[in-house]
Formats: structure tokens, sequence, C-alpha cells
């Protein structure tokens, strides 16, 4: 299926593929039905972007809570398309640029983009590009009427696009009206219940035991008192991560997990 | 009629009809009866400027939602008229021009128009050529003032210009006392109501079948229960785009569609 | 009287006349008892400045809504005085010029101004000159400011300036405490009612007909139930040269017209 | 008395005595009380910059409406003292310049001051000079600050100085804090009453007859019907100017200062 | 004691006391209790700085009213430590200044204190240096960001320094936390009654017949109705001055003041 | 334990623990519980970055009030872990430079981190990197998002990064979403009550005598009449030293104390 796609390598021309890779070396764990139906519908729009006569651009939002596992469900459906360009644009790409050469920058990833048959471009965390600050708020209308352009730009005939942008911030982004300038939106939740949680947990090579995951969900809901779990898939593996540095790995996972865990 | 006058073909210089006829590749449906109302109303502008004494400057406002087709109609009449110079102004022309550089280029159009003794030039979305996010909100003034300036500045003896703005945001333009700037207005509304939505179905060729259309028609009332659609013929366009891409077309359209009709 | 001392022509050195004159190219009609009273004040002024050992210079407000006739009248004034140095003062003139430019603009026209015996200079659009904008609001306090300052500004002894300033936006000028920097204000409202539209219907060759006119103010009274009209003259005459390209050019008019009166 | 003193002219070196002298050419009226109280004040303060072992600077403040002669009166005190530096500082001398290069002009004015043993600047209309504009409200605080550090700033041993600033915009003044920084305040009011309003005409030649004036002030409280006054002398002598203009002077002037007189 | 320390003249090197000095020049006036307690708290910092193994830096702020003797106390203080780097950093001695060559300034002065053993550095009227006013607020947060790193900033071992800052906006300072940049405070009030005015009035030698004192108090009294006198010290000092010029000193003096006398 | 592990010396290139020792010169006293915990929780993070397959970087926020001892803290963790590439990122380091200037700093540094493959850097009081006040409020966005970038920044295979960031302003990091941003937080109280404060003067040389002790802790919680401290133990530390100046050391001392003590 989509998942394994992954594996069939292409030959590749300014592809960034590298880079977006290790945006999911640590997998993607099929924990719950909305992975699966995002990459049905990911791989829809990955169609039609390649075939549709009238849908030469597409540009498409996957937003969700911090460390819901957006950029790496981006990234997995940039690198299951089989186009020749695909490229990440990227905050971390550009730390102490200044606005104009940050414009500039995604203006030439776009260009590029325009000059190959078929092209992905992964946009990750918006927020992060424009210098979305709530406190003010304050963020770069610069860049962010740029992407608002970019995202609505044709490509020549000829030439077509599928964007996959990411963001944490939709409210802000609805509030500037650009949830509307995009084609179609995906979102991305977090990790919601216990049975949520025992798949992923499945996926990690020390809570293989079924004994012990029975008893960390247990003992999970002890402290919480509840089914819900409501934290994003990245933060659950990390908080495993220092457990397992812990004499007690169990305890410390579960009490970790458990502050994390937020009250209604 | 008017639509067909498009067929017609004009000596150009220092015409830029290649890329406002790119707006209207998809053409033009007569879905419902203001599409030609707004036809009738633009050839009348077309003909004033062209005839009469005391106007040698027109400008024309078309306001409407998103993806109701504000460009597509602004480009058609556009190029229905038989004025020698036609020019598109658009923010995708400007992207990573300095303030400066975009007012000059704005400008530098205008002055080109008033060479020719009759022009038309089509001011694409005037919410993105000035930059305006409603957050703050912001925008540039110095874009918005020379549009404001432009749009009256009356061309020199023997010259004529006739300008068609189109604009997502008429609130804003409102609030900043621009559409009292506009000598006239038209409103491009949304496809309204299932009637409408039939009109437009009919010109996509793989729901030409009747039955298709009311077994469409049917589901979609099931699942919003109403006759209203109020949604953009682009989006509309689009959305069968999409499900023509999946096995079940009819279903994914009509599920899509669904979620995209406002709820009151 | 006045309005016919325009035919006289000046000896002309440093003047602009030919651009003010293009302001009032479709003339002046005399539609109301508030036309006449405007001419008294303004050939007043022109005579204080001219005559008077105190006052060498005299700042004058005229303001009123969109398409009144300010700059008309204000032009007309102008040319109405013997004075051998006339200039007009219009963000027209500045589009694409920076802050900086437009400030030396405006001074080096008062600059030579202090050079002629007797001066009158047309400040057309206060609230362009100085980019208002009412979101936020924003405008160019430099601009604002030369602009009170210069207005304040004695010319050197010997030499005398009238400046006839016109403004649409008299609310902000007086927020701004700018309306007491004019040493006298002169208000220019619309075409109010009935009667007056039919004095300035008048003037129009093709409703000369008075059985025509009578037709038009029963029907548009029709529309509107009332007396009252409240358009701008410009916008009346706008409105009859559209309805002039229509084949039925009365209804067309009446019809626009309607549209065009406010609702209280 | 002190009047008399302004005869007398004084050696000059660096003096801007001749600009000074333009502000109170008309002259200045002794109408009321309190412009003899005004200069009785002046005059102690000129005394305490020259005489006092602990005063080596002195800044006041006069302050009132516009037009109230603000600048007419701090031009009498400064040309009355007998020292030997006199400078004016106003907006008019800075039109056109940077912000910085204010700043260094406004500098450099008391930088020569303090190289004369007495100096007084007259600092003409603060709300000018820095650019105030009530909406926003907006202005140079880099011109403000610069100004209450001058105000402060002690001249080097052997040298005084003495700062006559004047504004109309006292609120404003008191709510930065600035009038803290003044060492004292002079009210500097309107013409406030009929009585006061007879006094300033007797001063005017052509309504020198005392049986013109008795008409006059009968039919201004006939328009207004109280004795209250309330306008700046300036305007008063203005409407003086524009009255003589007109055929019956006497109703041009009760009429045009009746509409100039404010309501409650 | 520590006030007769001033006379003790220390070997300097890079010392601008004369500078300090001309800040107390008019001395200073023992007139209650709490002065007396600024100087032994001032003493006891002095000593801290200069002998404890652990406190190499220490930074104190001096806070009142406008005119209550901040900075005459504080260059008392530094001028009675026997520290061989004395300097102070003033608004007035950057007048004129970039906001980037003021941090350069500021800076300069601090990297200079860190070469000296032993430093006392006085930081006069922080609301000036950082151009603060209330309206906005406005004020540089370049200079205020540096001034709160470098009075935290420990000099290098076997290094020095005491910060003596001055500010008449606690009130401010403590809404942007910089109250609590500061290791310590100290209150500088107002002369605060009939007792304390008394005893300023015992220095001033026209007043230093005690009869005319009681005469003056008790006449005050008679206009205020209260024993309170809630005003600054320089205030008092220099209308003692302008008293002197008149003829009427004492009347002219009691007037004066309590129109400066607050009302509750 | 981890507190002795502060005196085994590594071998250093590039590391400027030098710095960083003089933040903890004074020592770090075991007063409470939670200093234990927070240095075993930092013991947790170091091991994870140093061992985890997954965890190649770490972001730790450890927030306290003012003069708690998060510096202190941070330093001793870092200087605890056996890395060899250690820095400290400090406002103090930055002074007078430009916005540009410091992202390129910050950058710098983390830059040179990427080439270690052991690496910590301490990021010191965030809100003053960020120049950040709250009136407005203001801060430096450029400076903010350059760290929200470099906070999640991974670094290249084969390196590892562990960042620990203070900040007294964790409100504000909460508002503008920055605590989410953190992997993990560490919170660093004041000394809360009598108990903890007689741990805390247990260290101070001239209060070792357990007599003065009680004689301190009950003439304090006579003064205010409770158990609670609530002060800051840099606080506490500099109170002692200023009473060691004063002839009656214990009598300063708890006066001292008792003012700084906030009342509920
Ligand atoms: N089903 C899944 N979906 C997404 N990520 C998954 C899934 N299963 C495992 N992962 C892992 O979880 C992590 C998701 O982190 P990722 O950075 O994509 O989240 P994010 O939502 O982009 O976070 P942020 O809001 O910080 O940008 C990755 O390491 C990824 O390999
Ligand atoms: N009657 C019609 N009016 C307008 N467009 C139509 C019509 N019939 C079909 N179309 C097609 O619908 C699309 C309208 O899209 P268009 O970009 O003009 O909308 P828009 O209102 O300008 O959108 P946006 O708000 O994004 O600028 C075009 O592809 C056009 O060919
Ligand atoms: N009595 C009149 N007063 C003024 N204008 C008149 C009159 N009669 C006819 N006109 C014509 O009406 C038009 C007035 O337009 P004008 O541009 O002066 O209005 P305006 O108030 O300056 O508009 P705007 O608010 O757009 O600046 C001119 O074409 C002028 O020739
Ligand atoms: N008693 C008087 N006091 C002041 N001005 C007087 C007096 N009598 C006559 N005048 C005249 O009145 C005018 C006062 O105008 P002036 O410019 O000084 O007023 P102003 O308060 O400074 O006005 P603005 O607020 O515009 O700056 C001057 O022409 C002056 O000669
Ligand atoms: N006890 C005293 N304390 C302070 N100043 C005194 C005292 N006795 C006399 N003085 C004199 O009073 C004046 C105090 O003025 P100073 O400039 O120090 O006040 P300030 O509070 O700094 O004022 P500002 O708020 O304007 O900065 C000085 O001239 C000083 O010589
Ligand atoms: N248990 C402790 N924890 C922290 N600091 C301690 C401890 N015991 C003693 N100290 C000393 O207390 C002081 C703490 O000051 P430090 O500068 O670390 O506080 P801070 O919270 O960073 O202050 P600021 O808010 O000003 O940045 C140091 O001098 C340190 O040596
Ligand atoms: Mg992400
Ligand atoms: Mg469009
Ligand atoms: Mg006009
Ligand atoms: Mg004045
Ligand atoms: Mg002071
Ligand atoms: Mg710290």
């Amino acid at each position: 299926d989509f998942l394994n796609a992954l594996n069939e390598v292409r030959p590749a021309f300014g592809v960034s593929e590298e880079e977006l890779e290790s945006r999911v070396q640590g997998g993607v764990i099929n924990y719950a039905k909305h992975i699966e139906e995002i990459f049905t519908e990911g791989k829809l729009f990955v169609q039609q972007v390649k075939n549709s006569e009238r849908t030469r651009l597409m540009s498409v939002l996957l937003s969700g809570p911090i460390a819901s596992g957006k950029t790496a469900l981006a990234a997995t459906i940039a690198l299951g398309s089989d186009f020749p360009f695909i490229k990440l644009v990227t905050a971390e790409g550009m730390v102490g640029m200044s606005e104009n050469a940050r414009v500039s920058y995604v203006n030439r990833v776009f260009e590029d983009s325009y000059r190959s048959p078929l092209s992905v471009i992964v946009v990750d965390e918006i927020e992060r590009l424009i210098d979305w600050v709530p406190i003010g708020p304050r963020f770069s209308n610069t860049l962010l009427q740029t992407l608002m352009v970019l995202f609505k730009k044709q490509p020549p005939k000829g030439h077509r696009l599928l964007i996959l942008a990411t963001s944490s911030e939709r409210t802000m982004l609805s509030r500037i009206d650009m949830t509307k300038s995009f084609d179609a939106e995906l979102a991305v939740p977090n990790v919601g219940n216990i049975e949520e949680l025992d798949r992923v947990l499945q996926s990690v090579d020390y809570f293989a035991d079924p004994n012990i995951r029975v008893d960390i969900l247990q003992r999970l809901q002890g402290y919480t008192g509840t089914e819900k779990v409501n934290v994003g898939i990245a933060k659950i593996l990390l908080i495993a991560e220092t457990a397992k540095q812990d004499v007690d790995t169990v305890s410390c996972f579960v009490e970790t997990l458990a502050r994390a865990i937020p009250m209604d």
C-alpha cells in the first residue's frame, strides 16, 4: 500500500528528499483509523495534480496540535508521490536570513518547481516561516503575503505542483483568511485515548510485552482518572526515551506522561 | 453576443491578453441570470469610455466571495472590449518586489496606458496588491494610496481608460472609503442554490447524464437539508476534479461539496 | 460677474493654470444659491489678500462630500483671481514619490509662491496628500505637519498668498485640529433635492426638453419616495453619461441615480 | 514701562530679533488686566536669570488657546529683555528637514546661547516642533526628548539662559509630564467678553467711532445672546480685515465674529 | 561625618567629579531625618562594594518626585566614597546622539569602570535616558535593555562597581520590572510639612530672621489651610530666588509657593 | 553524587566553562529537597541526550522568580555533564550589538555546537535575550523566532545537543507558546519558609552559631508574623553581605530581609 511505496526509490534531480526522509526517520505508526484516511486523501490529491486537466495546482493544509505528527505525515505523502521535484521549505533553513532574503529563498524554491513537470513542496510550520507570535500579535506580513500569493499562483502550462503546508496555528490562519486560500485541508489530531496509546506503545520495543502495557495503561488511568490521553505522538515517544534512562522505566513513563495529559 | 465576441482576435501591441486569457481558460458558464447582467453592464461601461465626451476615465469594482468568478468575469469583459491596450495588474507578477518597486510597477502600467487611445486595466485582488491582512489590520498604505490616486487620475486628452478592479474584501474597501472611489460596482455572487448548481454541472462532462445530476442534487440536499448552496463556482469545479480521481466519483463529489456548504 | 471673469486670460509665469482649467472643463452649473455665495466669499478673500495691510496670508478650506464639486469650485476661484502665480498641489502629481520627495515638492511650490507678489495655491484633497486611511488610522504625519506649518507661514514682506485647500474628510481634519489652522472655511454640499437636480439637468443637452425632466423627476420620486437627492454633482453628471450609452437613456438614468441616493 | 522698553534698541550679535519683531508687527493691545500681569511676571523672570546667584537657567511656558497671542507676548518679553542673544526656534524654520537635522538645529541654537553671557530663546509652538497630532496620538519623541533635556540643561558657569516656550496644547504637555519640566507658567487667555472686545476694537482704526462700537457690540449680543466672546485676539483682528473688504463692514464683522464665538 | 567627607579631595583619573560637583553646588540642607538616613544607607552600600567578598557589584535606585533632590543626593554619596573612578551618565551629555551612539556611550562608561578597582557610576534620570514618554507609552527599548543588562553585569575579578541610579518615574520602572533589577532602593521624598520647610528656609540667607520665617509659615498656612507642603526642595529654592527679585519678597514667596502646593 | 562530579575536570576545546563556573562561584547550598530533585532530573536529561537512539536534541527550561538560583543551577548541571562543548549564551555578552549581530552570534554558537559530538548550551535569561519589556509589550521578534527555531533544530547525525534555558518570565513564555517548544521543564522556587532559610544561613559563616540563627528566625517571625519567606536565595545572600557591613549585623539582616518578604 501507500506506506510501502516509500521504499521504492526514484531517480532524483533537484530533490531534497534526504532532508524530508529525516523527518520520518522514526517511521510512521499506524495507531488509528485517521492515519490511514490521511494517506488515502493525500494520495487522491497527488493523483489529481498528476492527472486532472483543469487542476495544475493544488494546495493542502495539514493542521493539528504541536507534536501531533504533521511534518512526518506531510513528508510521507510527499515522498510517496512519484514526482521528480520534492522540496521542503522550513524556518530552520533560513535562520539568520533577512526578511528579503527569506522571501527570495521561498520564491526561488517555487520558481524551481515551475521548471519540473511534477513537483511537491512541503511548506513546514507556516507560523514559524512568518515569524508569528501571539503577543501583539506580530508576524512578517511580507512573508505571509508571499506565501498567500505563491499558494495560488498557477505553474506555467505543462507544469504541475502540489503544495503540502503544515501548521499548529489553524485559528490564526483562519483569522487571517488563509485557510480559505487552501484547496483542501487535512486535520492531524493527537493520540486521543488509551486504546490508541496502546497501539503506539506496541511499536516501542521495551514496551513490547503486553503485560507491561496493561500495567502502564492501568496506572496511567489511576493517575488521570480518564481514558482520554490527548498528547502528541512525538511527545509520547520522547517521554518513552526519557523513561528508558531511568532505573524504573515504567514508573518514570507513567508519571511523566500523566503530567503531560491536559486537565479539562 | 458578448461572450462570442471573445473569439474575435484583435491586433495587439503592449497587450498582455495572453495572461488574461489564461484566467478564463476553463470558460465561463452561463449558470444564472446575473452572469448575463454583469456582461451587459460591463459592455455599457466599455461603450461609455469609448464614446462619452465627458467620461475619459471609468473605474469599476467587481466584488464577491472567494472563488465566485471575479477574475474570470473581469478578464472576459476586458477581452471583450476592442481596446488596443489591455493589461493585468496582479500580486503574482510582483512576488519578491519591494514596496517601492511595486509602486513603480503599477504606476508604469498606468503611464503606459495613458499612451494608448483606448485602454483597459484589470487590477486583480486589491487586497493582495496592498498586502491586506485582517490581523492588526495591516496593509501597505503606500500601495493603497497609489491605487486610490491612479483610480481617479484622468488620462491626458485624447486618451481613455477603463479600470476593472476585483476584490473579495468589499467590507474592508468600504471601511477605507475606497468603494466611494469607484465610479461603478458589479457584485459577483456565489453559486446560490440547487438550480444554479445543476446548470453548472451540465457543463461538466462526467456529470452530463441528467440522471446522475438528479442523484447528486438529491443526495446533496439529503446531507444539507436545504436548497441553498452558496459555494464559489471555482470551488465547485475543483471538487468535481478531485471526485474524478476517486472510484466513486459521485459520492466523493457530494460528500466533499456538502462539507464546503456553509451552515447558518 | 465672477464666473465671466474666467474668460479673461492673464499673462502667466510659473503658472499651472492649464491643469487647473482642466478641473473645470465641464463648466460650473449655477444650480443653487450656495454656489453663488461660495463665489462671493471667495472673491472677498481674494480681495483681502490683495489689499489688506495686516493680512498677507490667508488659508481657506473647501470641504464637502465626495464629488460635490470642491475641486472645480476652488479652481474657479483661483482662476478668477488676477494673481500672477497660480499653482495646483495634488496627489496625482506625486505618485511614486517618496515621503521626503513629496515634502520637498510641496515646500518648493510654496517657496516659489513667496517670490511672486500675489499667489494662489490650490491644495487639492488634503486626505490624499497625507495618505489618510481611516483604518488604523494611518497617514503621513510628515506631510501633515509640513502642510500645517506651510498653511500658517507668512510670506516675506511685499508678498501675499491665498491658499485654497479641499477635503472630503472634514471630521478627520477637525480631529487633528487642522480646521483651526484655517483662517476661513467654505462648505460645498451635495445636490440636495429635486429642485436643484432639475436645474442641473437643464444643463445636460439630452435632458433639455422640460417634459423629459418632469418625467425623470417624477419617476425618481416614485423610486425613492422623497424629494431629497443628496448626491454629488460629479456623480450625477457621470450617471447621465452612462445612461446616454443605453437605449433607454431615461430609465437607465433614473434607476442608476435612484440606487445612488442614500437611504436614511 | 515694559511695553515702552521695546523701543530701546540693543547692539546685537547672533541675534534674530528681526524675525521676532515680525511676530509683534501689529503691536500689542493692552485690552485687559492679564496682559499687564503677564508682562510684570515676564520681567521678574528676566531679572531672576540676570541677577540671581542660584538661577542660571529658567524655562517658562506660555500656554493658551489658538490665536490668543502667545507668540506675540513671548516675543515682546524676549525683545524687552536687554540680553545680547535672542533667538526664535520655530517649525517654520525647519520645514522639510529630517528629524535628525531638526534635533541638530535646535541643539545648535542652545549651544550658541551657552556662549553668550545672557540669552533668551523663544521656542514657539512646541506641538508643531514635535510633530504632534492627536490621532494616534503621534509625535516625534526624539524632538520631544531633546527639548525636555535642553529645557533643564544648565548653561556653563558665567552663562545664563531664559527659555520662553509657547503651546496651545497644554493638556498634551501635561499628559507627557512636560509641564512639570518648566520652572514657571503663564496663561494666555482669549478675549473673554464684550468689554475686552470693546477695548480691542478701539485700536482698530475703522471702528474708532464709539457709536460704531456700541452698534457692533449690541448687534453681536443680539446674535449670541451672551456677553461672552472667547475668541483669540488674532482671529478677531483677521475678521476685522475681512470685513473691511465688504461694502457693509459692520454687518460682515458682526456676522463672521458671531459664527466664530463658541456655543456652550 | 559623611557630609564633611566631601571636602577631602582624592587623586583622580578618568573621573568626572567636576560635573558631579556642579550638581550639589547649592549644598545639601539637612532639613529632615530621612536626609541623614539616606546618607547612612548610602555609606553602607559603599562599604559593601569595597569590602564584601561576595558583592563585587551593587546597584541602588534613588527614586522620588521631581525636584526632590535625587541627583544632588546621589552625587553627594558618589563624591563621598573614596573610589578612584566616578562617572555621571546623563541625557544632557547625549543630546543629538543616535540611539546606537548612546548605547555605545553608556557601554563605554561601564567598560571603563571595569578597568578601575573601585568605581561609582551615577546614572541620572533613567526615564530621560530611555526617552520615556507616558503617551503611547514610548521609550527606547534598546537603551532600556542595555541599562538592565549593565546594571546586573558583574565586573571582572578584582574590580568592583557601585551604581547609583535616579528616577522620578518609579511606577513606570516597576511596571517594566526594573525595580526588581536593583539590589537596593532609597526613597527621596518632597519637603513634607511646615516644620521641614522652616529648616530649609533657615539656610536661605534673606529668610534668616526667625520672625520673617514665622510670618511666612503663618501666611502660607492661611492660604493653604494645612500643615502639609509636599513640594520639592529644588522648587522651593527656585521660588525663593524669584521672590528675591520682587519688591515684596515675602508676599511673592508665599503666594507662589502656595500655588505650587498640591491640593488633595 | 552529582554535586561532587563538579570537581572532576574535563579536557576542553571550544569550552567557555570558565564563565559558567563564575556563575556558581558562591557554590550551591542544598537547602531543600527540590534542589536535589532538580539535579536528578537534570542528570536524566544529560543521559538521554548522550545515550538515546531517538533523542539527539533536548531542550529544557528552568523557570522561577528573580534571584531564585536558575542560572547557578543550569550552570551546575551543564558543568556536571561530561560533554566536550559547553557554552553560555547571555545578554551580557551582546551589549551594544545590533539585532542582526545578535542573531548571528546566537546562531554561530549553535552551529559550533553541531560540530561537537556532545554539547550543552546554557541560554540564560531568555527575556533579556529577546529584549522583553512588559509595557507594550515589546521584544525582538527576530531574536525570539531565532531562538524558537534553534531550540527545535535537530543537530546533524552523530551530533547531540542539550539546551538548558533559564527565564523568570514563564507567564510571558507561555503566552507566546514558547513553553510548548521545550521538551521538558524544571521549576526553581524561592526559599520558601523559615526552615529552608535556616538551612541557607547554616552555610553563611557569621551565622554559623545556632543560637544566632534561632534569634534571627524568631525576630524575623516577629516582624512578619508568618513562617513564609518567599525570597530568592541570591537576595538572601546579598542582604547577609550588606548586614555584615553594619555594626549590628543581626538587626540589619533581620530588618532588611523582613522588608524584602512579600506581603499577601
Ligand atoms: N502516525 C504517525 N504520524 C505522525 N508521526 C508519527 C506517527 N507515528 C510515529 N510518528 C513519529 O512521531 C513524530 C512526529 O513528529 P512531527 O515532528 O512530525 O510532529 P509535528 O506535528 O510536525 O510537530 P511540531 O508541531 O513540533 O511541528 C516523528 O518522529 C514520527 O516519526
Ligand atoms: N459564470 C462564471 N463566472 C466566473 N467564472 C466561471 C464561470 N463559469 C465558469 N467559471 C470558471 O470558474 C473559475 C472562476 O475562478 P476565478 O479565479 O475567476 O474566481 P475568483 O472569484 O477570481 O477567485 P478568487 O477569489 O480566488 O480570486 C474560472 O476557472 C472560470 O473559468
Ligand atoms: N456648481 C458646480 N460646482 C462644482 N462642480 C460643478 C458644478 N457644476 C458642474 N460641475 C462639474 O461637476 C464636477 C465636479 O467635480 P469635482 O472633481 O470638482 O468634485 P470634487 O468634490 O472635487 O470631487 P472629489 O471628492 O472626487 O475630489 C466637475 O466636472 C465640474 O465641471
Ligand atoms: N494683547 C495682545 N496680546 C497678544 N497679541 C496681540 C495683543 N494685541 C494685539 N495682538 C496681535 O494679535 C496677534 C496675536 O497672534 P499670535 O500669533 O501671537 O497668536 P498665537 O496665540 O501665537 O497664535 P497661534 O496659536 O496661532 O500660534 C498678533 O498679530 C499681535 O500683534
Ligand atoms: N537635603 C537636600 N537634598 C537634596 N538636594 C538639596 C538638599 N538641600 C538642598 N538641596 C539642593 O536642592 C537641589 C535639588 O535638586 P536636584 O536636581 O538634585 O533634584 P532632583 O530630584 O534631581 O530633580 P529632578 O527631578 O528635576 O531631576 C540642589 O540644588 C541641591 O543643592
Ligand atoms: N541551591 C542553590 N541554588 C541556586 N543558587 C544557589 C544555591 N545555593 C546558593 N546559591 C547561590 O545563589 C546565587 C543564585 O543566583 P543566580 O544568579 O543563579 O539566580 P537567578 O535565579 O539566575 O537570578 P536572576 O533571576 O537574577 O537571573 C548564586 O550566587 C549561587 O552561588
Ligand atoms: Mg512539524
Ligand atoms: Mg480572482
Ligand atoms: Mg476633488
Ligand atoms: Mg503662535
Ligand atoms: Mg535630577
Ligand atoms: Mg540568572
